[in-house]
């Protein structure tokens, strides 16, 4: 087997993302104290996430807009705007934030890059994640970055019929199996999973059992290229 | 001069667009005079979104959280919780409105598409360019469609790169001169000028005086085709 290109997924795959999702959603369950009781924040704010991801999609602007609703919802209307202009700093913050390569990526993406191309494919806001590839300073070691609205079967058919690509020679690599491993598969490609722990409960979905078998799941990015050799030999 | 490559700008070239944000704007002044005499409210959101934009970037989720950052600034932190989901909501009303295409553009579009090669070049959401392209029922007569976060010169010349494109055979269609003009003319590439009355005061520059004779203006895309044909016999 040999592969055209090797694609990953960003966010939480190369570097640090849903950690500052979870941390300003903590930081708006402490502001909103003074007004009510908290129970879960995290999962008020995902079903405003969830209502409203076919407007905004994904990425920290949308986010930003679904704490604020949250926030007006969950208080009946009593949050003051000087609460709610720092749930837009809460956003701010995301979006200036350091980014975190994941370890071994790096090495990881520089040692396949001599043998094959790569491409990133990563949801979210065009700007922000520009930024992260820029700050990481791993662009170089991409053919193509290709920022979409959604990672759907017809999404990857679309990047495939693109980069005229077969299914067959095309391996995925990420840490979600609803976004990166299962479309992937279902298209006739491969697709490697590294579990991540903190991942968006959006992205957790179970497998049909007629897929289980059909993609490989590793611990970390560095053992990779081992797996990718192995596939090869 | 034969032209690999004519490419259009899209808001404000082939749909409507600032009228939407023109609108919301005057219904997010006549939501503050119940606070605030409202003086000049475009204005006001004008400098937010200014102060915003390399961390937000183009786009009605970036215009929706400067639009309530402004409010919040001008009533001095009065405005009600109640009256800021009415913010968020005159920006989801923006991402839900019909797409108006401007006169002729269909029609143009159709009889170039069959000579050309015809890319789309825009800033703005993904989510929301990519939902007005399937509106439009336009999206057939394009070969590309790039999506991009700023339309400077590096970032055209990233694309003349991407598409292994010479400026001499580039010809770029749109309103804005400081966007879809001049950044192609510095690089040595055609640019036609679609003036449009209604344009966002962000994109109204004045060209050099050096480049004001290295491009054309034209009334409407109607023309287009004709001026092309003139130059090419």
């Amino acid at each position: 087997m040999t592969f055209d290109m090797i694609a990953f997924d960003a966010d939480d795959t190369l570097w640090e993302n849903e950690v500052y999702y979870t941390r300003a959603q903590t930081k708006l369950g402490v502001l909103l104290e003074k007004y009510i009781p908290v129970e879960d924040i995290h999962d008020s704010v995902y079903q405003t996430e969830m209502h409203n991801i076919s407007l905004y999609g994904y990425g920290i602007k949308s986010f930003t807009l679904s704490m604020i609703e949250t926030a007006i919802e969950l208080t009946e209307g009593q949050i003051s705007a000087a609460d709610i202009q720092q749930i837009i700093g809460f956003g701010q913050e995301m979006l200036t934030a350091d980014i975190q390569l994941l370890p071994g990526v790096k090495k990881t993406l520089q040692g396949l890059a001599e043998t094959y191309s790569l491409m990133m494919i990563t949801k979210g806001d065009l700007l922000d994640q520009q930024r992260k590839v820029d700050h990481t300073g791993i662009g170089g070691f991409f053919d193509y970055i290709e920022i979409v609205s959604e990672k759907n079967p017809a999404d990857f058919q679309v990047l495939l019929s693109k980069y005229n690509m077969q299914p067959e020679n095309f391996l995925m690599v990420g840490n979600s199996l609803r976004s990166d491993i299962l479309p992937v598969i279902q298209l006739g490609g491969h697709a490697v999973h590294i579990p991540y722990a903190d991942t968006w409960l959006h992205e957790n979905v179970a497998p049909a059992v007629e897929y289980s078998d059909s993609y490989t799941v590793i611990e970390n990015i560095s053992v990779l290229p081992d797996y990718i050799s192995s596939l090869e030999r």
